[in-house]
């Protein structure tokens, strides 16, 4: 399966990704996770020991990313489902603007993002994340307008 | 001089900026500047090398947080200007909400983040922040909303 | 009751309310909700007949206002909630910032906007609205950071 | 000039641009004006008599569209600067989303927004936006993301 292929690459081989310890945990165009835990070096306030708020915005920005990346698979043809064409298409992607509302400190011991697509096009799609920690309190709120063609 | 010193903990003693290699170049009430060098582990796009996008948004995030700090030191009457009380007003500060606009890929040796002010008032402050690469391209816009007090 | 002289003064007594056809329909802090019907008026674009950009972006920061309102009025003390330590206190509340985002065409005979607080504060407080058509199709959602003290 | 001819449309049969009263007075790809002037009907607070916020967003919004509308039109090849041609080109256009920024309190008699584009595309524009009055006073900044091809 191609999709496990890119959330391979997008673990293992996005250098960024793998500071902040991002794991691809729902991959498909209804809806995408992205899951990381608490880490020293992710702090931003050392006192309050709390995440930097560009974490969360690493964090919303890159699961709106996963989503819309679903949904430029799921409207690929059958004959283009070949790893090449797909990756092609991907390379097209590009966030244009991200929105990020932090609503709560940054405390937790994982911290769980999810996507979804609030508008779906041909050539921009926008996404509304959101941010929880393990325990299920709201941490922050995103919208992203993202390039998919 | 005490902005010495907190320029000195947000640089040393901050892990996540530390993990950008953030130093502040630039840290009055009228303009804000932070630097920091590519990396490889910053990178987001490993075929094309570029900045994760969520680099720029700490960058932007940060600049904006430090023009605003300045702002809160040069409000604070002259008799409150002890290191505790500076770190006290510090305290309280958080970003609310922030858009990044993405103008171009993330590609340099260095970037440059500047931070102005556009509103300014007891509670809250609005900053513009913007990024270039030692070239002088403009990678990416910000505003930020900051609680200040 | 105070929250019916309010609600008459921001249908009645505001010019550009007025122009828009705004009734406000559910006014509690967990939910505002605001109505208008089309009207000739209010397009942008006339081959399409659609409502222009900015009235959506009026009903959505109109909404925003009333919900962080009716959690002003929530907050006052019993003591406080003359008719005019209300008036006092709502005086004080203005928009700082709004991000719209414009999802379908403002097609429709009446447009429902609805407004709940995603984070809550004594100064500020930020609100999330969604404007729909009354068959229910999605066509904006916003997200607005209010001054409320 | 076929310039003129979407200017006086635009002015004079866009039902809402004519309620709020606005004129274009600078149309070209690198920087779009309008105008318009204070009325009572435009009011948000009718005891501050200052205007409704959402005339501000309509304003940024509407001042952004005519920049990316010049910018569209500057980039179709000769042979396509038909009326026709050009009306076809403009009827894609569409807002994505809008921030706005509110930073002073909207009070003049005139109010002047100016908007640039600060990311050009095939597809996709962004462009930043800002409101004075005929004083000075900066009013409203606006970033606009829009569809343009």
């Amino acid at each position: 399966m191609v999709v496990q292929q890119i959330k391979k690459i997008w673990q293992e081989q996005v250098p960024f990704n793998q500071v902040l310890g991002i794991r691809i945990t729902e991959f498909n165009h209804q809806l995408a996770e992205i899951r990381f835990a608490w880490q020293p070096q992710l702090v931003g306030n050392p006192i309050k020991q709390i995440l930097h708020g560009g974490v969360t915005a690493s964090a919303l920005d890159f699961a709106g990313g996963v989503v819309c990346a679903a949904s430029i698979i799921e409207r690929l043809e059958l004959d283009k489902l070949s790893a090449e064409a797909i990756h092609e298409s991907l390379a097209k992607m590009g966030t244009i603007d991200l929105r990020t509302d932090f609503l709560r400190p940054g405390r937790g011991k994982e911290f769980i993002t999810t996507a979804k697509i609030i508008r779906s096009g041909n050539k921009v799609a926008v996404a509304r994340m959101e941010m929880h920690n393990e325990l299920g309190d709201h941490i922050a709120f995103g919208t992203g307008t993202y390039m998919v063609g």
